[in-house]
């Protein structure tokens, strides 16, 4: 599994391939929203929102696809045949970045039913694409064979350690932007954010895993005592929707005592709307979800308590969002 | 006139009531896009760009609202007739922000043509709101009327002491965040914002007023040595469409030798769609309008040269733009 020293040593990798994402203080209380603001605690410091959305590729897995590569390429296990992952979505495209910035080749397997857009934009990032099967599954499976056939470097989207600790850079930057931080909300669909925060702030802060009502993985691991497989639906399917946490996210999630709180579709559409509108941050349903307990009161902050949250994507369509009265 | 001490005075007259908007550096010479980077300066630093879209109201005009108003409250001059103004933009969603946040009265006069969509908004905001004339004049000639009959304190939307003073607090912020600062690109329509900077770094930092070809207003009026009218058109006339410069504005960029540079519109829409694409970051035209000479290669930073980008405004609809191929 991994620990802070592994998040640590993930720093000081990918420093200066990566941005130095900022923050922003908010005062959920003073907003005068009338639906949000009463349900939203009071009495709290502003609560620290951290813009990983303005990471490289539009969101932090590109801090976990620069450890995991960077790290292969230290132990010479980086090969002509390059990099391999499964994935149409944001870990794609970020291990797509990633091969490209290290002039290495990029090899991402999507299923049949991919976007044509996702595809697209695998593309121009200079990856070869390979479209196979119904499911995701099918994708992984074909991944996983091309990695030993090749000997191209497997990227998992979440689950292995060095992905991990790369998204938990994000943690050990957010400690120096934010003072006497106690709670950190975070999204949680395979897990890979949720791991590396998890170790690097292990005994520090505490972590708590947000997720979608209709994808619990979290919580049904975290209840079996061992990662289940949930069905998934809803909002986030895009982004969090993994039908199964990761090893090392569940065993991280349970030896840090991080806790699930679920939240529905309704009021992460809800907290989606209310980034754009009161701070023309437009983020993906999934990056949304991890403000949504603090706005429907689902989460209340004690008195005094440092809350952050980490908006953790932007890949998203923002035809949606307009300019819209309510702005404050 | 304005100078450095005016904006250090609103600084501190407004702290807590705008947000401390972030900053994130950016190394255009590395980045990969194909048709922007090769013509982006290269050797320089990282350039810093300053996320006042951020701010309350989606625009830095909260500032100098709040400034205006707060030194009229603190002179004894708001009385219960409240503040009125004439802006279907920034300017007036700001005053009605302002309004609402201090507890008195917003009259906002706008011309009839203004949108339904920006009219809702500031009666959303609790402003009170008359339609009248076609024309912008209009609505600004009734503005004072009704200032001068009700005692309604009058806010212009750029061209008094204290509204540029209050934009100018920007730059004390921006300073506090970036060391060694040489230059400062701000977009400049009837010039408020471009005032308030310019008074606040006058001998310290290079302020450079960027403008669309088809709004010249600062470019005109510093080759007549006056302001003058000018007739506007193209993508920004919803936020720099001021026919004519502020007086203050013309005398503060005449004082501390800000220079004009003129973009066309194709780089300012390929700089607000640069800003999507790389970044996941939103913003109107006339906020782009900064960043775009960089881009273009309008603007080339001499070798370590640190420059900062004023982004001040995301007041878009943002449904054309996409998920772009090209992210990275």
């Amino acid at each position: 599994m991994i620990n802070r020293s592994d998040v640590v040593t993930a720093t000081r990798r990918i420093e200066g391939r990566v941005r130095k994402t900022p923050v922003i203080a908010v005062d959920l209380a003073t907003l005068p929203s009338p639906t949000l603001a009463k349900r939203a605690a009071t009495s709290t410091p502003p609560v620290v929102l951290k813009l990983e959305y303005l990471q490289h590729t539009g969101s932090f897995k590109a801090r976990g696809a620069f450890n995991r590569i960077l790290a292969a390429r230290e132990a010479g296990q980086l090969r002509k045949t390059g990099v391999v992952t499964a994935s149409g979505g944001n870990a794609g495209v970020a291990v797509a970045h990633v091969a490209r910035s290290l002039v290495t080749r990029a090899t991402v397997f999507v299923p049949l039913t991919a976007p044509r857009i996702k595809v697209d934009k695998l593309l121009s990032l200079g990856a070869r694409v390979h479209r196979i099967g119904e499911r995701y599954q099918d994708a992984y499976d074909a991944a996983a064979k091309h990695a030993v056939d090749s000997g191209a470097l497997f990227c998992h989207a979440y689950d292995q350690p060095e992905v991990c600790a790369g998204q938990g850079t994000l943690a050990i930057e957010l400690e120096r932007q934010t003072e006497g931080l106690d709670t950190l909300l975070v999204a949680v669909g395979g897990g890979g954010l949720m791991a590396g925060v998890a170790a690097a702030l292990e005994g520090r802060v505490q972590v708590i895993g947000v997720e979608p009502v209709s994808i619990p993985t979290l919580a049904e691991s975290l209840a079996a005592d061992r990662p289940v497989d949930v069905s998934v639906s809803g909002v986030c399917v895009d982004s969090l929707g993994a039908t199964r946490i990761g090893d090392i996210a569940h065993h991280v999630a349970a030896r840090a005592g991080v806790r699930s709180l679920l939240v529905g579709d309704g009021h992460i559409v809800e907290a989606r709307r209310y980034l754009w509108h009161h701070f023309r941050i437009a983020v993906e349903y999934g990056a949304a979800t991890a403000l949504a307990p603090l706005l429907s009161g689902h989460y209340r902050p004690e008195p005094g308590e440092r809350v952050a949250v980490v908006l953790c994507g932007a890949n998203t369509d923002p035809a949606d969002l307009v300019v819209h009265p309510a702005l404050d």
